[in-house]
């Protein structure tokens, strides 16, 4: 053996890695579909054929490894959104197992329609309504207790239709196209309207994806020493809202970079996907449409959650990709 | 060679490993010392020792991978900062390239100062003033324009006193730390008080840290579409001071994780190695001393620019490690 020069070892190792001895991850072959809860549409097509492109080095669209950017929205897009935003079902049950040390709220609105059950009066609070029930019950304590929080609501809540653990309804296809683009040199991130501390604690498990590649909405923290000890305190002031135009913007803050490709699927991302579109060079851009209310929910013009309009008036202009849920994916789910 | 079992060709394909024939990048051997800039005393072998033993996977101390965060100040910790915060020997020069457009500065301070080289006065107007400069030479314009106003500069510009371009004044030892701490599977941050977008432009060439994983000081940006061309515009309006207690949030803002190793040089840094250190398990602080006045400069308790004193008094105790550039540095600057 040591009359093998270090080429022929090159060579040799070349042969172990496609045996798959060396290394665990393959890139994906002509026999290998790496979307195989995708059918075998146009949606498809292009997703496939914008990674090929950017990813040859001899395509004219080549796009260097690091500039290899990809945002996606959560809510609706990753996971389910209906019948009401996943967080907002949090804040109502951390009202609830917060009501004995608030006897206030028994009287008090929009904390007595979550404790009455009223959603038509909780709904009538509105945004501003809402925003009260996330500071009540997402500030005032240290981002540690809060991560144990939402970490520990995540294990025991069940979606009220469908009885699943919530982190079990996030999109298979999407999982798939995550991981396709991770293996072909794509770093991605989360751009969501949705607290960023409440992302954080399960993104990494469930999607892959670091918290340091999570985008979103948050309130002030503050940095104290409490008996010697830094923590950071939660406030009930809001920091930034990462939706609409807000999420270019939360993008520039935390990536510093215009992404390659944007995935969404209300008009809250309508200006996310205009901002990676506009770049020079090859660009990608998909709207996930809510169209199966068999298997998921039916939803875009008319929704009060993840409103999808403008985004579906203009996508063919603006040479978007509009996923048709019904006809594209022929799984949803993860199989259990 | 068909003979061979895939173990064989992966035993093979170590071997070839080892010939450097299909890795660029080798780990560290016995041999190879990867802080050749570094003098053989304490410091080094606190550094390398933290190192091995997270690294290690027998060790108890061992951390893994997607915990690996080590987060750097940059001014007086990977390049200079004297006499002045080079970010404001950049606002200087904007105000004197953009006077033409301004008559009133010749009659308005700070600008007058700037334009008159009074640095005595300049310095008297403060933090007020100096904010006053970064705000009419940052603002008021696009995120890419101002990407290139810097880029522009820094391929201009050169050091008051050593003529250098200021990207060759970034510390030769810390280069080599990047690249170790790389090699070893850490992910490497810049947490800064100077502005985000001023860091980004070219960390990612000098320092081999991309704008995703920059944290800055930061103005506000609005998204615009303008004539149908989005852009984001950079606004009079300070966003975020990422120094002292800012920098522990800046790091969970963006990073949402505690590092485990943190680099800083001045009492701005302190909250970030307290932070840092503070969490659980094995954890690196290390503060840069400057204490060379002939290779580049001495100053500390009494300085006004990156003043260390807090951080000195209380090193020892937090089992921080204090480095002494004139001992444990045999070089400053890269090569030319």
């Amino acid at each position: 053996m040591r009359t093998f020069s270090c080429f022929g070892l090159a060579v040799l190792a070349a042969l172990a890695l496609a045996c798959g001895q060396v290394h665990q991850v393959q890139p994906p072959s002509a026999t290998t579909d790496p979307l195989p809860s995708w059918n075998e549409w146009a949606s498809k097509k292009a997703i496939l054929d914008f990674v090929d492109r950017v990813t040859d080095p001899q395509s004219p669209d080549f796009v260097p490894e690091p500039e290899r950017i990809a945002v996606f929205d959560n809510d609706g897009t990753l996971w389910a959104e209906q019948p009401i935003y996943f967080q907002l079902l949090f804040a109502i049950d951390r009202v609830k197992a917060m009501a004995p040390d608030h006897p206030e709220w028994a009287t008090t609105q929009p904390f007595k329609a979550v404790l009455d059950g009223d959603m038509e009066t909780l709904a009538a609070a509105g945004e501003h309504g809402i925003l009260e029930l996330v500071m009540a019950t997402h500030a005032g304590m240290t981002t540690a207790e809060f991560e144990a929080v939402v970490t520990g609501w995540l294990a025991t809540a069940r979606h009220p239709t469908t009885g699943k653990p919530f982190t079990e309804m996030v999109y298979q296809p999407m999982l798939e196209l995550l991981d396709h683009l991770r293996a072909n040199g794509f770093k991605t991130f989360i751009v969501s309207g949705g607290g960023i501390e409440f992302m954080r604690p399960w993104t990494e498990a469930v999607y892959g994806i670091p918290p340091e590649q999570v985008v979103g909405s948050s309130i002030e923290t503050a940095y104290e020493v409490r008996d010697g000890k830094p923590v950071l305190v939660r406030l009930p002031n809001l920091d930034f809202i990462d939706d609409k135009a807000g999420k270019p913007v939360g993008i520039n803050s935390h990536i510093g970079r215009r992404p390659i490709a944007a995935f969404g699927n209300s008009d809250g991302d309508f200006q996310m996907l205009e901002w990676t579109t506009a770049g020079d060079g090859a660009r990608l851009g998909v709207l996930i449409h809510h169209t199966d209310a068999e298997r998921e929910w039916a939803y875009d013009r008319d929704s009060h959650v993840g409103r999808l309009d403008r985004g579906l008036d203009e996508a063919a202009d603006r040479g978007w990709v509009v996923v048709d849920m019904k006809t594209d994916w022929n799984t949803v789910y993860p199989t259990e």
